[in-house]
């Protein structure tokens, strides 16, 4: 079977007309969502080493950084503004298989769309495209997927180049070596957990597929059949793949569609039993100090993914269950400011984290949790998610979307601004010149 | 056990009197080899498309690309620098592993040298260590290392890393993070041969080797144990390891010192095969059409990477035993030349190509080849070669290195400019700028 080549041929031969509206619509809340997270991370530590280090290497000033007021030539806008949309583990899911699809896409797009303007709908268009290419490909692969690997890392590059290709209009060829140079650069660690490099490894399934389609659209050759070759991707990063889910009812179901956000600031397996910690909490909220114990009982997938018991950092924390639990009781939210430093070594969270018991549930699913607290007195309270907010059962409301948006740029953007902002990505379908969005991210 | 940090302590801690006097004189060698090969590739297809596609993003011109007359950022140089050095499957070999030792490390140091100068004992000393690292993280993953990277893609980053990072001068911590940020980028499919993407993998180590040294040493932090972690690199890439192997008798027997070159310009599997049928075609030379069979008995390595019966296209010819042996007896000789669209598509070697068996033979080792004639008329012929040449019981000389040196460069650098460089890359140890030998390398 040709995959490679169909999947190519499928993005090239891909008209406006032939996606769906709820896939538009879908891609509109990740647009959202996307750029709240990446101007929500622009003064993340992890940008500003990156840019500092970067500047002096980087071309023309063609694109901008989104949040920040430097521009850098479109390769490293790509690169940057993935790691400041990714860093604060704020960004999407696509949840069967764990891609984050926005980052490798849309930080893409947008730095292209500064150099070579294109209009909104095209950008829509070709991000749909590049989001179903990549997920399609994780489909694929995710069941025995080498558990080493950042999927967004491995499958990304495919989303960044398809939706690159697109909009550069190559053809059928071409856009099958796209997938090949990105192809060849699927990596990404995941002992880089906690560490500015997991952010690096989604700006560079961006800048890695965005340079793989502009290299394709010159003539540079590769192989043809990078997914499905003996000693191609597949066989590389996965001991068990299902080829035919890349092509199975292309066209038809668009993974798009399947795209969910993060209500709250950390690894989303984590997400359920925050819900229920922000439940128990109560009104008036418990005092903290009176929480003698708690017993989280999650999916044997979120203690695996997030089962840091004493995390180091801020970084380290958005992979911890049991710090997750503590902020939610101590401050009634778990946002981008409850996983900092600061937060990590309160004293009030330390402690109770401390009391804290994980347990893995086989009969729980991953967006479900059941979370007991026990309080001074011996009085112990219950509480059940079946389903955490913003899982595909559950998801967030546009309004939910558009709160988070104006709470992460709240630091960044004046409010007129930002309110432009959101109107922008709403009405994306409508603009000429989707590199608009970029000018409209500048503080 | 701390490999990452044994490992990185060790580059830190290393003074240019721990190399040995034979380590030295093998890093010189080899920077003639790549140096040769670098200018040797630099008017090919991969290489001018990868420049004309990525030189409007191009940072300041600091860096020279060697054997043309343009000048990138040094990112983009080691990348350019990188491809040419490998596109003309000519560069060394690391023959245990298969690793292609110099060109993510020289590609990446000599890019360095050229915007923040220094002197080539200091390039030297960060050479031995680069390739130390690399092949000794190589020979510790190669046994069941996925036969679907490439392995200079893999274990290459980390030999850039550690030697732009020893140059920088990074701590013990900071050289951890650069080995992790390098790592996490390991990556390069083994499906790409015969495209310009082979050449992409081996110039990409060189620059993300470069570019993970430059982050770490502004404060980009990375796991600090990638080597050895659960989820870090060796578990990634290899179902099978000993990373003992990394830091045993590390300091006391040095990798660079096996470090071996091409006499041909193809996979070096394909080596013993091209000495036996230039002793084959005798003198005068055999008519090619009176050849009417010949059998290769070869390793089974060499039939499993270079079995290709029907090339393609040049690129592609370089892993190909029966054209290999085809043009060495039509042309009595296996250089760049040989390897060409044109050559391959020659009715005499395609004819002479249909009548050629290869067969595995597992009594034989890798540098060694048995080779049968049949002449019209009946007349067989037989040629033994139990050591290749470039193979490290059968090494080049230096005089074998120059004259491949000057007919690498010969289209490219006037005769007195060439044999400046040559005695340049020689007396590297006395040169107080490493630079110069980039500035020598300018057509």
């Amino acid at each position: 079977m040709e995959i490679t080549r169909e999947l190519a041929r499928f993005v090239v031969d891909s008209r406006p007309a032939d996606i769906p509206a709820a896939a538009y619509r879908e891609a509109k809340r990740s647009v959202v969502n996307w750029m709240g997270c990446a101007i929500g991370g622009a003064h993340h530590d992890a940008v500003s080493v990156a840019l500092a280090t970067l500047a002096p290497f980087s071309g023309p000033a063609q694109a901008t950084v989104l949040g920040r007021r430097e521009r850098l030539d479109i390769l490293h806008a790509a690169l940057v503004n993935g790691i400041s949309a990714h860093v604060l583990d704020f960004d999407d899911t696509h949840l069967r298989t764990l891609v984050h699809p926005s980052v490798p896409v849309a930080s893409s797009l947008l730095a292209l769309a500064e150099y070579r303007p294109f209009s909104g709908s095209d950008f829509l268009h070709a991000f749909v495209l590049g989001v179903e290419v990549e997920c399609r490909i994780a489909n694929a692969i995710y069941q025995g997927h080498n558990v080493n690997w950042y999927i967004t890392g491995t499958a990304g590059v495919f989303g960044a180049a398809a939706a690159v290709g697109k909009v550069l209009g190559l053809d059928e060829q071409k856009m099958a070596w796209a997938f090949g140079i990105a192809g060849t650069q699927a990596a990404g660690l995941r002992d880089m957990a906690g560490t500015m490099c997991k952010s690096f490894v989604h700006g560079r399934a961006a800048q890695n597929g965005l340079q793989a389609a502009l290299l394709a659209a010159q003539g540079f050759t590769s192989s043809e059949r990078v997914i499905e070759a003996p000693r191609g991707f597949a066989n590389a990063v996965s001991t068990r793949h299902d080829l035919g889910e890349v092509l199975t009812e292309l066209g038809k179901v668009w993974e798009m569609e399947l795209n969910t956000y993060k209500p709250h600031a950390c690894g989303v397996v984590c997400h359920p039993v925050i819900d229920a910690c922000l439940q128990l909490r109560g009104s008036p909220p418990v005092d903290p100090a009176r929480v003698t114990g708690m017993t989280l009982r999650v999916h044997p997938l979120a203690l695996k993914l997030t089962g840091i018991k004493s995390p180091k950092g801020g970084l380290e924390s958005k992979w911890s269950l049991y710090h997750s639990a503590a902020v939610s009781i101590v401050d009634g939210v778990a946002g981008e400011r409850q996983y900092t430093d600061e937060m990590v070594f309160d004293p009030r969270v330390a402690a109770l984290r401390e009391r804290i018991v994980a347990e893995a549930d086989e009969q729980l699913r991953e967006d479900e949790a059941r979370v007991t607290m026990t309080l001074a007195g011996g009085e112990v309270l219950d509480c059940h998610i079946p389903h955490a907010l913003g899982s595909a059962s559950n998801p967030m409301s546009d309004r939910d979307l558009e709160r988070k948006f104006i709470d992460l740029v709240a630091d960044t953007l004046p409010q007129p601004k930002t309110r432009k902002l959101i109107d922008c990505c709403w009405s994306l379908a409508e603009l000429p010149d989707a590199g608009e969005l970029a000018r409209l991210a500048v503080p």
